[in-house]
C-alpha cells in the first residue's frame, strides 16, 4: 500500500505534528481541527488518523484508515465500509492497563477494602482474612490481545482463568477456552466473569438473562462496550443470586445519563471508561509503527479483520 | 534431634488433632486448651506448638518450639532462651499473601478507586487516567521469604523493585539492595516503601523522623511489625509533605486502641493485622512438614536464627 497524503485530526494532532517533525517520512501532513476538516481534505487524503470517524466524514480517496484508539466499533458502524481501505487499531499496552483495572477491583473484593473502611470509620478491631487470588476462577470473555494479557496477569498469581471465544479456540495462559455457542456450565462455579469483548453483531446483548443466570454470585467486570450488556438483565441478576457484583467501566450511552439507576446501586461500581485510555506516547509510537511498517510493506498485526469486527 | 511427646494449644489445636489421627506418626500428642496446660505438660513435652508462648509458658523438658505464624518476636522475647532449644516457624505463603495486600492497596490508589467512588455517589462523570504500576518505584524493606516474593509480583508487573536489608546482599527480583545502614538517596524519587521487617534490635524504631525525611510523598504500607515504627514520627511525616499515606497492617499494640489518632486520619488506611494470617490448612501443613524434616533429620530452612531474630 503507498501512502501519500495523511489526514490527522482529534485531541493527538498536535503532539502527532511533533512527532512527525522529528523523523524524515516519505509523507504529506495535514493537521487539522476535526470542525476544520473539509471534503477537500477527504479527496486529498490517502490515510485518516483520529480516535472515530468525525461527524463530516467521507471515504473520498481514503486507502487507510487508523484508530487511535483499541475500539473501532465507530468505524465499521460507518455505512458501506470500502472493502480496499485498511482499517488499523491501537492496541499496545491495553492489555496491561485493563489487567490492573481489573486486578484492582477484584483485590478491593478479595482483600475487604469496603468493610475495613467502614470498621475503620468506627475505630472497630475485626480481622476478617482476605481471599487469595489462588482461590478464585475468573472466565474471561474474549482471548485476543487484551484477554490474553489480562488472562497471563491472573493465571501468574495462581488465579484458575477460563476463556470463551467465538472460535473456541486453545490459547496461551488460558486452563481451557469454551465456544460462546458451547453450553456454560463452566459458569455455575465461577467467581468473576471479565468482558474484554468489542462490538460486533455476535456479542451485541451477549449478556442478557439467559447468560447472566447461568452464574451463581460471581462479580461481573466490563471492560469491553457496553451494548453487549442488556442493561436491565445486569439489574434483574444482581436482585437474584445470580450477580453479587457489578464493576462497569463502559456504557451503551457514555457518559453515562445521571438518570440511570446504576449510579445509586451499592452493588455497582461505576467507573468513566477509564481502563484502557490511550496515553498520548502511545497512540503515537503506535501510530508510528503501524506507517513504518506500511512503509516498509509489512505485515500489520493491528490490520482489523472486517467480518469479525476486530 | 528425637522428638517424643509434642504438647499443641491455641486455636488450631482440634485441626491439626484431625490431621495427625490419619498419619502414622511416632510421636505421642497432648491437645490441650491454653488454660489448661500445666507444669506437668511443660515437663512431659519435648516440643510445643502454638502462635506464641501461653503465659504459663515454661521451659520445662522442651527442645523444640513451632510457631504456627511467622512473626517469633514473642517467642525471642521470653527471658533467657535456651540454647539447645530449636525454634522454627511457619513460612509458607505469606509472601503470596502480603503481596496480594500490597498490591490491593497500591492499586486502589493508582486506579483512583476514592475518586470514583465519591463521583459516583454524586452521579458525576470526570474520566481521570489511571496511572501504571509499570510507572512506579517500590522500596522493599527486607529482602528475606516475604520481601522477595512481594518483589517477584511486583517486578513481573512492571514496577521498579528496590531492596533494603541488613547486608545489602543482592536478592532476586530487586533490581539493587541497599544496606540499611547505607545513605538513602535511593528513597527521594520513591513512590512507595513497603516494610515486610521482622522485630528486632536492628529494626526497632526505624522508621523515625530521619528516615521519613528522606522521602517525597511516598505511600508507606507495614507489613511487618508495628514496633519498627515511631507513630509520633509517621504521623508528623503525615503532615509534612514527606509521606502522602500510610497503610497499616501492624501495629506497637494490637488491637489498636480505640483512642489512637491513626483511626481518625484520613490519610492513613488501618486494617486489623490480616495480611498474612495463616489458615489453618497452611500452618498445619507447615507444622507437619517440619515435624517430618525432625523426624527424617533433615535441614529445617524454617529455623530460626536466634541471633537475627527471625
Amino acid at each position: 500500500m503507498h501512502i501519500q497524503h495523511i489526514l490527522v485530526t482529534g485531541r493527538l494532532k498536535s503532539q502527532i505534528k511533533q512527532e512527525i517533525e522529528n523523523r524524515d517520512l516519505p509523507q504529506t501532513f495535514r493537521f487539522l481541527e476535526e470542525q476544520e476538516v473539509t471534503s477537500a481534505d477527504f479527496l486529498w487524503a490517502d490515510a485518516y488518523v483520529n480516535f472515530y470517524p468525525i461527524p463530516q466524514f467521507q471515504w473520498g480517496n481514503l486507502r487507510w484508515v487508523h484508530s487511535l484508539g483499541a475500539g473501532v466499533d465507530r468505524f465499521i458502524d460507518l455505512k458501506e465500509w470500502k472493502n480496499d481501505v485498511v482499517l488499523t487499531r491501537t492496541i499496545c499496552s491495553f492489555g496491561q492497563k485493563i489487567s490492573e483495572y481489573c486486578l484492582s477491583y477484584i483485590l478491593q473484593d478479595l482483600q475487604h477494602h469496603h468493610l475495613f473502611q467502614k470498621q475503620q470509620e468506627a475505630s472497630e478491631w475485626t480481622p476478617v482474612t482476605p481471599k487469595t487470588l489462588s482461590s478464585q476462577r475468573v472466565v474471561i470473555y474474549g482471548t485476543g490481545e487484551i484477554g490474553q494479557e489480562v488472562a497471563r496477569v491472573f493465571s501468574q498469581l495462581g488465579t484458575e482463568v477460563i476463556g470463551v471465544s467465538l472460535s473456541g479456540q486453545k490459547k496461551a495462559h488460558f486452563k481451557h477456552v469454551y465456544k460462546i455457542s458451547e453450553r456454560s456450565d463452566f459458569l455455575q462455579e465461577t467467581d468473576w466473569v471479565i468482558s474484554t469483548l468489542p462490538l460486533t453483531e455476535q456479542t451485541y446483548q451477549l449478556f442478557n438473562h439467559q447468560l447472566f443466570q447461568s452464574l451463581s454470585g460471581a462479580g461481573f467486570i466490563n471492560v469491553g462496550r457496553g451494548a453487549t450488556v442488556v442493561e436491565e438483565s445486569l439489574l434483574w441478576a444482581l436482585e437474584q443470586p445470580f450477580l453479587r457484583k457489578a464493576v462497569l467501566d463502559v456504557f451503551e450511552e457514555e457518559p453515562l445519563s445521571p438518570e440511570s439507576p446504576l449510579w445509586k446501586d451499592e452493588r455497582v461500581t461505576i467507573t468513566p471508561h477509564i481502563s484502557a485510555v490511550t496515553s498520548a506516547e502511545e497512540g503515537i509510537a503506535c501510530f508510528l509503527d503501524t506507517l513504518e511498517k506500511i512503509n516498509a510493506n509489512q505485515i500489520l498485526h493491528n490490520q482489523v479483520d472486517l467480518e469479525k469486527g476486530y
